[in-house]
C-alpha cells in the first residue's frame, strides 16, 4: 500500500476523510500532531512508558542536565493565537526539560497580520525560525490547514496542535489517558473500567477526545452525565458504537459515583456561550466531602482545571484527587510527545536502563 | 523547642504575628523569601560575600559557563501580576546567570481568571510546572498567603517575594544593604555609619524595608528628611526605638549633607496618590552638582531609580554617584538568593576557593 | 591619524556628520551595528562567509551544539519599542542558535516611562543588566543616540540597531545582500548586474540602505521601478552619483524584467501614510505567473516580506522566489553580526576547518 503523505493529497480531498482515516497521513516525517484519532493504544502506552521515564530521569540532578541535552540542538516556536496560560506554560516546562529553545507569539493581533499579511504567510514565516511548531488557535482545522501547506514547501516542520477550535486538543486528551494508566496502574490498568464524565459535555473538547481515546481499551464503560442541553455530542456516540464500546446517558450523578473507577468533572463552560443560556442546576453536576464515603477507594477524580465549584476544595488533599497531578503529568506527556517527534525517544530508554533512576 | 513551620500553623495565627516573629517561618525548607525581617546581620553579610563571589566568578567566560551550570536543573516562574519592568529584568538576569530557565506570567489578567479560577488555584497552578516562583503581586501579604498556602500541598515550592502591596519588597532592600556594605568596604562597613533618607518617606516600602535591615548594625545614625506629609511612618520608628537605633526627622536636607555616609534619595511616588496631594515644592529634596562640595568625598549617593528630578543627571559621573552601581548589584544579590534558596552556595565556595578569580 | 571614538565626540558634532563619515566611530570597542553606510565590501564579504558557515555548522546535531556554546557566557536585551514579529523572531533565534540568553522588552509602554523616566535613563538600566542591545525604535536616530550615551558611560555596551525610525534597518541590508551573494554564487558574484527595484520606494528604508551596499560593488546597475509619488530619493540617487553606480528610474515594470538579474519587490506602506494618499493602481508593480517566462532563468526573486498581492503566491515554488530563503538568511546574517560584535568569529573559522561539515 501507498504511503499516505499530505504533500500529493489536495487540501479539499484530505478534508473530505473521517477522523479516523486522517491519523495515517501524520505518521510519516515530519511527525505531526494534530487529532485525538491518529493515536493507537500502542501509541499511547509508548508515549506514557516515556513520559514516565523522563519524569524518573529527573528527579536526579544529573538526569535532568542530561535530558536538556535531549533537544538542545533544536528551537520551537509558541504560537498561541488563543490565549490559555496553562497550555502554554505546560508546553513551555516540557519543551525546557528538554533543553529545547523556545519563542512565543502570544498575541492574536502581530504586526504582520495589521500588515494585511494571509494566515499561510505568516505561520511559514515562524516556521523559517524554528524546527517545530506547538499552535493553539481558535479556528477549528487551522492546525490540520497548516500542516497541510508544510507538505507543499521544501521546508516542513512538525506542527503540535494544542488546541485548535471547539474540537481538538489531543495534548489534554493524551495527558488524561495518562493520569488514568498511572492512577489503574496497581489494578489493572484501563480494560474494563467505569469511567464517569460530568458537566458541560457539548462543548467540551477534551471529553469528546478522551472518550475517543478510551474506546481503544476493552471493556471499558461510560456514562456521561450532564443536563439535557450539555450532554455529549451524537457524532462521539456513534464513533463509541462503530469501537463497540458501551456507555449510558444520565442527569444523576450520585447514582453513578458507586459504579465509578474514574470520574472526569468539567466546568460550565459559559465562555462559549452566546446566547447567554446556562440556566442549569449546576448543584447536581457537583463534587464534595459528602459524597466522598460513596465512592471506591481507587477512584480517580480528574479534572482539566481550571475550575469553579464543581469541585470542592475541600476534597484536594483526599488521596482520589488526581487532578492536580493530572496537570503535572501535561507536562510530561508533553515533553514525551515533543522527544518522540523528533525521533530521540531510544535515547532516553538507553540511558533509563544504564541508570535506573529511583521510582 | 519545636522547628516553626508553616504547615502546622492556621493562616489566622500566623496573620497575628510581628514581622519579626514570622522570619523563623520561613528557615525551614522550602526557602521562602518573603519579608525583610527574616534576616539576620549574619545572614545578610553571608549573602552578600556570595553575590560578590558570583560577581568576580562571571567576569571570566569559563567562569561565566560554570555559572549556568548551578541551577540548570531547575526552573523559575516570574509571576509579575504587577508590571515592572526593572525588577523582572533584574531577577530574570539573575536567573539566566545561574542557568536557571524561566517562564513569564506578566498579566494580570490571565485567561484562567478571566474562566473564573480563584488566585490560590491559579498559583498552584504556576506551581505545577516550576521549582520556584518569583512574584510581585498588588495585594499586601499575597507572597505569605501563596507561602503558607505551600505549605499545605504536597509539593511545596520556595516563593520570592519581589514586592508585594505597599509594604514589603526585600530584595530592594538586600540590594540596598549590599550597595552599602560595598560603598564603606575600605572605610570599616555599615558600623558607625549615618544614612540619610530623603522624600517619601511614607509610602516608599524600599526606605522601611532598608531602615530595618540597617537596624540590625551597630551605631548607626539614620536621618529621615522629607515634607511633613510625606515622612517615615511611626511603625518604623517604633521597630527603630525597639533596636536601640537612633535617627533624626528634619525638612532640612543641606544640613544633613555634611554628616552623610550615605544619602538614599527617592521619589515623590505620585502613582500611589488618590487625593491627588502633593503640593510639596520637591526642589528642597533634590541633588545636584551644586551639592557635591558639601558632600564626604567618600559619601554614597543611592536611588533605586527611576529618578525623576530629585537627582540630577549632572552628578551621573561623579564617584559617589552609586545608583547604577547600585541596580547592577541587584542583579548579583538576588543571584545569590537564588542560590540559597537552592542551597548551592557551598559549590560556589569551592570553586571560588579553587580558582580565585581577580578582583 | 587619532581612532575616532564616541567617547570624545559631542552629540552636536556627530549629528552633523555625513552617513559614510559616521562609520569609522563604530569600528572601535563596543563594536556597535548601527547604519548601513558603516560596512564595507570587505566586511559584507566576512559578515556572509560566516554566516554561510554558521548555517552550515548547525546543519549536524554536534554542530548546533558547538554554536550554543560561543555565546553561552553572555546575555543581551531585545528592546523592541516598535513592534515587528518578524525582525523581532530573527534576531532571537540568531541568538539562540550561538547559546546567548535574552531578554525582552516588547512594549513601548514600560512601568519607567509611566513613572516619568528619561528614555536615555531607560535605555542605561536595560544595559545593566546585559552585555548587548537589540534595539528597534519609531525614533529616527535613536539608535545612534543611545550608541553615543553608551560611549559617556563606564560600562558601554554594543547597541544593535534593528530598524530604527524611518531611515536604517542596517541589518535587513545585509540579509538582503547575503541573499543575492548566494544566489550569484555560480554566476560570478554581484559585480556587474542588474537588480531592480519595484513598489514604495519613497518610504521603504530597506531599498534606500540596500541600494547603497550595492554600491559598494563594481559595475552594478540599479533600476528603480514606481509611480512618480513612491519614487526612490534624491538623497540616495546623489549616493549612487558619488559612487559611480549606474541607474534609471522608470514605471514601466515590464521593460525592466529581461534586464533583471535580480527584483526586489516591496509592498505598498500603508501604515506610513497619514494624508491617505496611496491610489495608485498597483497592478502595474506585481509580479506573478505569467512574468516567468520573460525572466531570466536564474532571476533572483526577493520581497522583504510581509507581502500583499504584489507578489502573487503562485511563484512560490518557482526556483527563483528567493523571499523564503531570503528571511531565513536573515537568521544566519544575524547570528554572524551577533558573533562578530563579541569579537569570536575565528573560532567559528577554527571549529569548520577542523569538521569540514557538509554543503
Amino acid at each position: 500500500m501507498a504511503e499516505k503523505t499530505l504533500s500529493t493529497i489536495s487540501w479539499q480531498d484530505f478534508q473530505t476523510l473521517s477522523l479516523p482515516d486522517k491519523g495515517p497521513y501524520f505518521q510519516a516525517p515530519p511527525h505531526h500532531t494534530l487529532i485525538a484519532q491518529q493515536f493507537s493504544r500502542e501509541d499511547i502506552e509508548a508515549l506514557c512508558e516515556l513520559a514516565t521515564r523522563v519524569k524518573r530521569i529527573n528527579k536526579r540532578r544529573e538526569g535532568a542536565n542530561y535530558l536538556k541535552t535531549l533537544l538542545s540542538d533544536k528551537r520551537a516556536m509558541l504560537y498561541f493565537a488563543q490565549p490559555s496560560s496553562r497550555t502554554y506554560l505546560s508546553h513551555n516546562a516540557a519543551c525546557q526539560i528538554l533543553g529545547l529553545d523556545t519563542m512565543d507569539v502570544r498575541d492574536s493581533k502581530t504586526s504582520s497580520e495589521v500588515k494585511g499579511e494571509s494566515p499561510e504567510d505568516t505561520v511559514r514565516t515562524f516556521s523559517s525560525y524554528v524546527d517545530m511548531i506547538i499552535m493553539r488557535h481558535p479556528v477549528g482545522g487551522f492546525a490540520e490547514r497548516v500542516a497541510w501547506m508544510m507538505a507543499q514547501t521544501p521546508r516542513p516542520i512538525p506542527i503540535l496542535n494544542a488546541g485548535s477550535g471547539a474540537d481538538q486538543h489531543p495534548t489534554q486528551a493524551l495527558l488524561d489517558v495518562y493520569t488514568l494508566l498511572r492512577s489503574f496502574e496497581k489494578i489493572g490498568g484501563i480494560d474494563g473500567k467505569s469511567v464517569v464524565f460530568v458537566g458541560d459535555l457539548a462543548r467540551g473538547r477534551t471529553v469528546r477526545s478522551l472518550a475517543w481515546l478510551l474506546s481503544l481499551f476493552n471493556g471499558v464503560k461510560l456514562y456521561f452525565v450532564a443536563p439535557e442541553q450539555l450532554q455529549i455530542g451524537q457524532d462521539i456516540l456513534e464513533l463509541l458504537d462503530a469501537a463497540g464500546t458501551h456507555y449510558e446517558l444520565t442527569q444523576d450523578f450520585e447514582s453513578t459515583m458507586p459504579e465509578a473507577d474514574a470520574i472526569y468533572m468539567t466546568r460550565i463552560q459559559d465562555e462559549w456561550d452566546s446566547e447567554g443560556a446556562t440556566t442549569t442546576d449546576s448543584s447536581d453536576f457537583h463534587i464534595g466531602a459528602e459524597h466522598m464515603d460513596i465512592l471506591k477507594p481507587t477512584c480517580a477524580i480528574l479534572h482539566p482545571l481550571p475550575r469553579r465549584q464543581e469541585v470542592s476544595t475541600d476534597i484536594d488533599n483526599d488521596s482520589r484527587a488526581m487532578y492536580w497531578r493530572q496537570m503535572r503529568n501535561g507536562m510530561w506527556i508533553r515533553a514525551a510527545l515533543i522527544l518522540r517527534t523528533f525521533h530521540r525517544e531510544e535515547e532516553v530508554h538507553r540511558y533509563y536502563d544504564a541508570y535506573t533512576p529511583p521510582g
